[in-house]
């Protein structure tokens, strides 16, 4: 296991990981943290080939836009040495990049990534520069979606300041949906980066975690996290953020995007239009945390967002832990089929601000188009 | 195990079924459909005394506001029998209710069916009176709640009528929250009563089934229901519905109610609000089944109305099939907390319509008074 021989802000068992990483003994294997195996174990698995690096996203070892962008890079770079050691033509890479796009449609980071990857190998000859050329990308990918979450942790603190001076004494509690944590990024997370970031400035918070069916990543990986973080909490049903909303048990409700369109409409995990509704209602603040690579400049609407639908079996089918060993069991009538979208759209119009690691700005072109001018020029 | 004689509607394996009844040769005996294990299991449970009836309702063998009811007043008929044979003061008639009131705190139809009850014993001064008065007051409950659920059926299908005629011949799709079926009153169900009556009608339909965490009420009896009717229907997760709504999949929403104040507030199964939301912002009608009984008269908003926190482990730990077994197994991070509020308060404002017995009103005050102005009078 790596070591990163620095101290990284998160740990497992007092071990410093990454999500994902470069064996530092074999240069031709890529590890990651298994999480579909996570909370009850901790696995790490190994990428050989760009066609693992599709399995693990598709399958979902690694989650969290950041996280398949950053496999996606790492998959391109193992592309590279098999076109090396293959002699394969040069269209090879860019048959690999589209393999890896259509692993799943939603989160924009995936192509995000393939095509900043891609784009560097443009008038590149040789297979010896292709791998290195990829390897420095992914590295540096890796390096500044560290940094990028670490000041959204920044800008997202402000604003848990903010709530916390006029709240008084108690603590501030954040609802958060899905996981945009460390495991979906990097490091530090996105949503999870401000509460990160609140925990080492003793601002005393509570977070409310969606348990996020059908798959559960908040009552896995988000309660994982913040238990690892000893950040009280509370695991809850997706049903139970409106009532929390209502009964005034919550301050701010702070999630991730897997796609967020130019116009601030948001692609998020399936459900989080629904908080974002009862956070409206209630008069709560509704904050998306949107690094700039989640953002689509391309899409003038959350309505050309691709919604994957996955499998029904994720619905009526749920694996957990019994007695240590992991199980799944039927948790449906068994005659009965489901539906399985993944992902909805909160429209802009709820969201209260986007966190980038620019800053926090108005979901909308205007908004944007003030942190990120150079994304609007000439359109 | 009973057959009722007559063709009731439900069957399961094609015996008629009530959810409760007395046993025809032992009438110390109460039995009813053990809710706790289906869809995996079809048991029949027996209650001999009050105090069973006190568990079945706490521990959901019984669920639903109008069976709960029911199973109350069945629950003052053995309690009468125990007077008999141990010839009790007649206070003890008022301690079993007062019990069986403390059992389950959200739903009104406890309160309801137990004031109904021993409002009927006052000036009876025999234990053999006492008997026979409270079984033939648990049999006339059980007989309306079956009548009422029919009229509900019969509005609520000119309501889906309605629809089916602006949209021509697509099927009319409904969402469905928790289980309002007729495993939660004695027959037909209330949100459900419409949708068999369009099944009887060939009204062609179609039923987005919440699962309805975190008891899974939806995926396991609501499903399970309609796949014994042969209704098509998908279970979906509760984040999905307003997604659904978004893309235009769903014509509209009808849920039950355990309890709903005087002025039209809901309370129903946590997530109710979240769907109300959804449907008010995708400008799908939202109607509640409600049985006259569910309303409390006595409450002009849903804000005193009392909601129930159920164990954390109903969150963190699940129940389900694992190869014909039932097994409950864990799906959180095990060293997390969870918070498991059980009902929520849909505002009236969200709400299009209640279906009662009399008819389809306003969810108001003023829409109630017209259908029970009796209720209202010298208020």
């Amino acid at each position: 296991m790596w070591d990163f021989g620095r101290e990284l802000k998160l740990k497992i068992n007092n071990q410093s990981y990454r999500t994902i990483w470069l064996n530092k003994d074999d240069g031709g294997r890529v590890e990651l943290i298994d999480q579909t195996v996570l909370p009850h174990e901790f696995k790490v698995a190994t990428l050989t080939s760009y066609r693992d690096g599709i399995v693990a996203i598709k399958d979902m070892w690694v989650r969290g836009a950041p996280l398949i962008g950053a496999t996606a890079a790492w998959s391109l770079y193992l592309a590279a040495l098999e076109g090396q050691e293959s002699d394969h033509g040069p269209e090879f890479m860019r048959q690999a990049g589209q393999e890896l796009c259509a692993a799943r449609p939603t989160a924009v980071n995936l192509q995000w990534a393939v095509d900043r990857v891609l784009g560097k190998l443009e008038g590149n000859s040789s297979w010896d520069t292709r791998v290195s050329t990829t390897r420095a990308e992914a590295e540096a990918i890796l390096e500044e979606d560290v940094a990028m979450c670490e000041q959204i942790g920044e800008h997202g603190l402000s604003l848990l300041k903010e709530i916390k001076n006029k709240k008084g004494d108690a603590p501030v509690k954040v609802l958060t949906h899905c996981n945009a944590g460390w495991l979906a990024t990097v490091d530090w997370g996105t949503a999870t980066a401000p509460i990160y970031k609140a925990k080492q400035n003793q601002l005393p918070i509570h977070v409310w975690v969606d348990e996020t069916r059908p798959r559960n990543q908040g009552a896995y990986l988000t309660a994982y996290e913040l238990a690892n973080e000893d950040i009280p909490h509370d695991i809850i049903v997706d049903n139970a953020g409106g009532h929390l909303m209502q009964q005034g048990e919550v301050d701010v409700v702070i999630v991730g995007t897997d796609r967020t369109a130019a116009n601030g409409d948001v692609a998020n995990k399936i459900g989080t239009y629904l908080k974002a509704l009862a956070a409206f209602d209630n008069g709560v603040p509704f904050y998306v945390a949107a690094p700039s690579h989640s953002i689509d400049w391309s899409l003038f609407s959350g309505h050309d967002i691709p919604i994957e639908e996955r499998d029904g079996k994720e619905v009526t089918h749920v694996a957990g832990n019994d007695g240590g060993q992991r199980r799944e069991i039927l948790i449906a009538n068994e005659t009965s089929s489901a539906r399985n979208p993944s992902f909805d759209i909160t429209p802009a119009r709820l969201v209260t601000g986007l966190i980038t690691e620019r800053g926090v700005c108005e979901a909308s072109e205007t908004g944007l188009a003030g942190l990120f001018p150079e994304k609007f020029q000439g359109s």
